[in-house]
């Protein structure tokens, strides 16, 4: 008889490889242009063509990082090649920032106004440049990142609106992207560099983002950690935190540091505690830590990428601590998740839902959801079931 | 017996004098440091003192306009110079351009990256020179009013995203309220200059911004009036096409224009016919014309102005054409509005409904809202239906 962890294992693996992926593969790849279609509704069908360098660049690592971790199909390195050519012809201006949209034929149409383009960039050319062994690929992706290095103390650089002085503010997404991304170019990289940004990156967050007293992650804080009294300083995303916890156990077991581990448990079940919506179920998409009304009028509505991160941080944590209240979470959200968001019928997963659960946006992509979290988490809890499943910690 | 006519003026009078203004006269004003509090929970309580530009304008307007043309109160004016200097004072850069927000205090927070802001600042500062008979703030209502035209081509200036001529596109909110505006200013301009801005904006709105095909008002179109098949191309935003709609038909009774008084009416219940929710009641705040996935999350929620401008353009359009379908929807969006909205209670009007009509925002006011919409809104619902008890056209 299968364990329960095998036949999550097979769940999570059967999905990917048969619902998730084929849905990509399918309604996607625009092998006349180049790149991807990412604006696809329920059905598959595309209803816009505009190219978004996030989901671009998120596609290429998807389909590369399949290649080069599950399995060498060709026709997964020719769907990420394909992005991966009309992203190294179009996606940059000429001093190597990344855009941050193009037209379907590949023409700028929004100005490389934050650092995100830049990150995804670096992830998908490094898996990339790993399952193609191009070397323009490797170079690419470390431009990216020297890009995310040098401007990641101002990151939307002439577009940041904030007076300077009167409210200094840095936000967590940037050490959160900069921790995970240095370990996805790992192989690129010096390993005293890595080391030394991933114990700095993993310092900021759990010093300055976690707020001490309710043990909760916050969107924003002041410089020196300090919190702040306004709507992006009360902010928490908690889909955002939970996946900031994975990152920081993700870097923990590599080097065994349990300490960090339980921690990044401790703040997850803070979050899940605070955030659990407990008339509908599942997880807010903002709250104001002091309850105040968000400025965010999604603040109640249920996102895919929300559940899916906290599935993947929820499991890792059950297989790294064996604490009971990860598994009782686990199932919890599970079945939220697998209740909610999955489609059977079409493929891939709903991406929005309103507060009650019901489908909010007839889509499967848009502006904000691509080929990435969906089969992200598949992957990852595939590995992590695996993993349980054969008693490998 | 009273007439329906004099009923809604009573109600529309005794909610604006007995129900709003007290909430705004209680709970919103900064004597201490000048300005206004907006961040006002459902009972008035101050969650956030940050001042925002638009509302901090809005509110020096409101209470400039109910001083000059309903009774002059002396502490209405009070209320309005208390933000008027407060705003002399910081609310520019060196330039004269208006900043987003400023700390309570008064420090500059977010940069001018739009113009609204010194829209809203021009509007404010020529109701409040009229009220006051203050120089110095006719000066600075022209000042804005020559910063809204200069920049008016370039509306975020630097902060501008789009990258160059790959998609040029002009959003309908710069013409209507240009209009709007340029008719407030009136006893400040030239009569010719303002006729011709009139003249200008309006054909600009009805004839660039109006699908025609569909009679329904575009967002956002390219610099020739042609449609763009994109997110913002495709977008109707239901509540500001129904409030372009009063604008234009409000321009159109100071020279009879009844053709254009009739097509503005033709349009408004275009769009009512298309953004009415057909279960839940009320109007969509965000809708594709074409029927695909809106990029706003928040575009089925029901949004207090989208129903009040409404209201609006309904008495108007009903008073001057008499035309049955304009009283049909008036009830209609009576009854939803003011069984959802108001709130006997505290005070004020809910802002952010959700679909079903709940409260979505436990608050009066926030970044968006504040004391504007539903006090002008009141204000000129009574004085419509004043002149329809009384016949007067």
């Amino acid at each position: 008889m299968k364990s329960r962890f095998e036949e999550l294992a097979e769940l999570y693996k059967d999905t990917l490889l048969k619902n998730v992926i084929p849905f990509w593969e399918q309604n996607s790849v625009d092998w006349e242009k180049g790149g991807y279609f990412t604006c696809l509704d329920r059905s598959g069908r595309i209803y816009d063509t505009d190219k978004f360098i996030w989901l671009q660049n998120r596609q290429v690592w998807l389909f590369s990082m399949l290649y080069n971790k599950l399995d060498k199909r060709d026709h997964w390195l020719k769907i990420a090649s394909n992005g991966a050519k009309f992203l190294a012809q179009h996606g940059r201006d000429l001093d190597g920032n990344w855009y941050f949209s193009l037209t379907r034929e590949g023409n700028p149409l929004v100005q490389p106004y934050n650092i995100f383009s830049d990150c995804f960039a670096a992830m998908a050319f490094s898996q990339y440049a790993l399952a193609s062994g191009e070397d323009w690929a490797k170079d690419i992706a470390l431009q990216a990142y020297n890009n995310v290095l040098r401007r990641k103390e101002n990151p939307k650089g002439k577009y940041n609106k904030s007076y300077p002085g009167t409210r200094p503010m840095k936000a967590l997404a940037v050490p959160m992207i900069l921790a995970n991304l240095s370990l996805e170019m790992a192989w690129l990289l010096q390993s005293d560099t890595l080391e030394e940004i991933l114990d700095a990156t993993i310092t900021e967050v759990m010093d300055d983002f976690l707020d001490s007293e309710r043990g909760l992650m916050l969107e924003n804080v002041a410089p020196d950690g300090s919190q702040i009294n306004s709507f992006e300083g009360r902010l928490i995303n908690p889909g955002h935190g939970m996946e900031a916890m994975w990152f920081a156990i993700d870097i923990a077991q590599r080097s065994n540091n349990n300490k960090l581990i339980n921690r990044s448990v401790d703040v997850m079940l803070n979050i899940l505690n605070f955030a659990w919506d407990q008339e509908y179920g599942g997880l807010y998409y903002f709250m104001d830590i002091n309850g105040n009304p968000p400025q965010q009028l999604e603040w109640n509505q249920k996102l895919w990428w929300v559940h899916l991160e906290s599935l993947v941080g929820l499991v890792m944590g059950y297989r790294l601590t064996g604490r009971k209240e990860c598994w009782e979470w686990y199932e919890k959200m599970h079945d939220y998740t697998w209740s909610h968001f999955s489609d059977a019928e079409n493929g891939e997963w709903f991406g929005y839902l309103n507060r009650r659960g019901e489908v909010l946006l007839n889509l499967k992509g848009g502006k904000w959801k691509g080929c990435f979290h969906v089969p992200r988490a598949m992957y990852l809890c595939f590995q992590e079931f695996h993993k349980l499943s054969q008693n490998l910690n």
